[in-house]
């Protein structure tokens, strides 16, 4: 075998390892009974632990020097793996096992806190965590440690140039969201019981409209809705409450997103570092542009409308156009995944600034509720009266994930851009969608896209499906004129 | 560290690493897309792959030269980590690698040619199986190939013994089934509909009554019935069938004997090689002195009378003692897991001889259909018309597990063994069993037998807890006694 198949088969076997690792933890969320939390933890540490051995062995470096790449994927590959191998040297057995264990139980630990309203339940297993990941970035990187981290999830992301662009975010959204509240329009929700097992059905149909494969996923239920696992195994799951129907509809729509960029991605990539989404912004980019751009349009909740009275029977609203508000209506909330296109991103933009200051060490664990609740008093304009609706609402600091929220604002980037280009060649996509049809996006997007996986750096993919490199302005002029109708401005 | 203390650390993450392979089948047969089984073959190869160089790590073998134990406990886990090691590094990488991938896909082709009545399908498949597991056997003994395989499942067992021991039982059983069938006591099937709904409610009230932990496990439905895994997340599986209750109450009664019995070893052992049932005969002892000596008593059957009516209406009866005998009905069938007491070790005793003769190389894979039917119509009387009803109704072979069966007939004699020694000590279970609380009888057996896991050899745990070395007279007593009152002999 020449060096760069040893070093293929070496990955090959990591990569299965790594997909194993992955459905333990949609396991833990979906699945797992609730005694077994310890036993849980031991079991992901023990598998972390051999993922650290195989990404740190040695003969890495070795076949790294030797191997040829004979084109571009390949040449790709040995980034990728080179990439791997030098964070995942610089971070001791130790430490990875460490983090593995605690993250594990930390989940276990948040959900009960959250559910108890009890932060205090929580704080000392965040302060650990915050001190691991801390821990890490140093590891990792001589730099900002904030940016370490970062770049676990968007590679080549950097919190300066985020946070440049997040304020000249800011200043319009604000001013948009403003106008909107000062309309004469305002939607109300349902009052209604929408009951379990049709929202259940109604998300499958959803689901099926943007393309899920059936034959390679399952839809179930958990306390925060995610995807998981790639190929031929992309699992998604959602939450419902039977008196709010929108929740279940949109995750359900979002996380069949990432799911079918996964299910897209070309088999030759199959067990390979190009076999996966490239960066958490790419990935959030084909949830939101499935949940918003084409989920939240106006053909496609006509098409909602009638699916919807069929599943409910009548919602008291004056027809589509109501609906489509609805479904728009932009409010002050507290729930980020709850929370309309505007205020979405400035929930991002107060995590992001939360989180800077925690992995900076400017903030601690033990005032970071008071930081959260000030901030978004500031922000919102609301107060928070309870743990669940403030610092506790995401599972996201419970794993660990710190650099991953910005990743969210930054899909939303990657999805105006994306859909600017994908209209401009696909004048056929609404006709479809108002028949509950997203095929067409759908192809474009896996043509374009979703069928090259890891190929290319997370910004060039984006670039080479837009044909033109991508920036916030596409995302605010969509904004701005979604809304504008809709609130009549 | 020490010897022992580093040998003991390694075999940990071994354990958690066990673990995790087992939640990897369980999630195949209960949870995975069916488009998912190429890729998960791949990742169940990659987790034995980790797994059989942990077994075979060199270093285990200076650990075990070096290792002091200092109690009982951990001499046995040194001879139990000896035995591993001895069996694995006879084992080459490359054959368990190929076992692994092939069992994982031969899973899914069985299922599938059963579903379609198509042996066809399935024997090439099935031949190569058969091809490895000789290979295996073959490295891993020099003496008899059958032997290796079965002292896989029941150390120390020998074919021979089992052989003679069946060939002391086949005769008495023979006649007591043939004056119960000439009986003029005949039960007849319930001619009903049992919503899946209610008996999926009616199947966790029987779990509950046998002491299943539920914070520690899930019941989940599959094509074959079977329990997963151990400690704090031990999970068990049924069927449902709405034309026939018994079939899902007593498999969930059968898997919750296996679940209770891991839930209920010391914790002190977990993440060793103690922290398991010790054999698949013992195992199989704890499920069938659940289903059978307890659940099918008549104590316990006037109970689940009266549950039964509850969940589904009036049965048209005469009362418990009818509904005792249609729990304990003899019949000829062809499916060994809805058999009946007395013709079910006749059924495990015709697989024993064919796969004897298939890992001799007597019977060719090619001419096994037709020798199960001519066997089957010799020691039943009747014709095998379909596959699904002969050969291709168990999931066993194509999992490669040859020398598994004759445990289940052994966990019958070891049951009556206990079952005899336990209502000596304990003359409260009748009453208990009569309210739907089996917890008298689980507290003898958690207190005699499973709290001790894999402490001490198969035999030696039975004897242990039986007080008296276990023979196949108290089940053939308890069988004639049963069957003598019901069918008024």
């Amino acid at each position: 075998m020449s060096a760069f198949e040893e070093l293929a088969a070496h990955q090959r076997e990591t990569e299965a390892l790594g997909n194993i690792s992955g459905l333990l933890g949609w396991d833990q969320e979906v699945m797992m009974p609730r005694g077994a939390g310890d036993q849980r933890a031991e079991e992901m540490a023990a598998i972390e632990s051999v993922l650290h051995a195989r990404r740190t062995d040695p003969r890495i470096e070795d076949w790294l020097v030797r191997a040829e790449a004979k084109d571009a994927a390949q040449a790709r590959m040995l980034d990728l793996v080179a990439r791997s191998y030098n964070r995942s040297t610089r971070i001791p057995a130790r430490l990875a096992t460490e983090l593995a264990r605690l993250t594990s139980l930390s989940q276990g630990i948040w959900a009960q806190a959250r559910a108890d309203e009890d932060a205090s339940a929580f704080l000392p297993t965040l302060d650990e965590v915050v001190r691991l990941k801390r821990e890490e970035a140093a590891c990792v990187s001589d730099g900002d440690l904030y940016d370490a981290l970062l770049d676990d999830y968007e590679p080549g992301a950097k919190a300066k140039e985020l946070g440049a662009m997040f304020d000249r975010m800011r200043a319009p959204l604000v001013a948009l969201r403003d106008r909107v509240l000062g309309s004469e329009v305002s939607p109300q929700p349902l009052d209604m019981v929408f009951p379990e097992n049709a929202q259940l059905r109604l998300a499958r149909i959803c689901a099926s409209a943007f393309g899920y494969d059936w034959t390679r996923g399952r839809l179930d239920m958990s306390v925060h809705p995610f995807s998981s696992g790639g190929g031929d195994d992309a699992r998604i799951t959602t939450r419902i409450s039977e008196s709010e129907p929108f929740g279940n509809i949109y995750s359900t729509i979002h996380e069949t997103g990432h799911a079918t960029y996964e299910q897209a991605i070309d088999p030759a990539y199959r067990f390979t570092p190009l076999g996966h989404g490239v960066s958490m912004g790419v990935h959030e980019s084909q949830s939101r542009i499935c949940e918003n751009q084409l989920g939240r349009s106006a053909p496609f909740t006509g098409w909602l409308y009638t699916r919807m009275i069929e599943a409910f029977g009548d919602l008291g609203l004056d027809g589509p156009e109501a609906f489509h508000a609805l479904v728009n209506r932009v409010e002050m909330g507290f729930i980020r995944t709850e929370s309309d296109e505007l205020n979405y991103n400035l929930h991002i933009m107060l995590r992001f600034d939360l989180e800077r200051d925690l992995i900076a060490g400017k903030l601690e664990v033990a005032d970071l509720e008071e930081a959260w609740n000030t901030r978004f008093k500031h922000d919102f304009g609301v107060s928070v009266t309870k743990p669940s609706q403030g610092f506790l609402q995401d599972v996201h600091w419970s794993l660990g994930l710190f650099g991953y929220f910005p990743t969210y604002a930054l899909g939303n980037v990657y999805a105006g851009s994306l859909d600017k280009a994908m209209r401009k060649a696909e004048p056929d996509i609404d006709a479809g969608l108002a028949k509950g049809d997203a095929s067409v996006a759908k192809g474009w997007l896996d043509q374009n896209l979703r069928q090259f996986g890891g190929l290319r750096p997370p910004r060039d993919t984006i670039e080479h499906a837009c044909g033109f490199a991508p920036d916030e302005k596409p995302l605010l002029d969509y904004l701005s004129r979604k809304f504008e109708a809709i609130y009549r401005l």
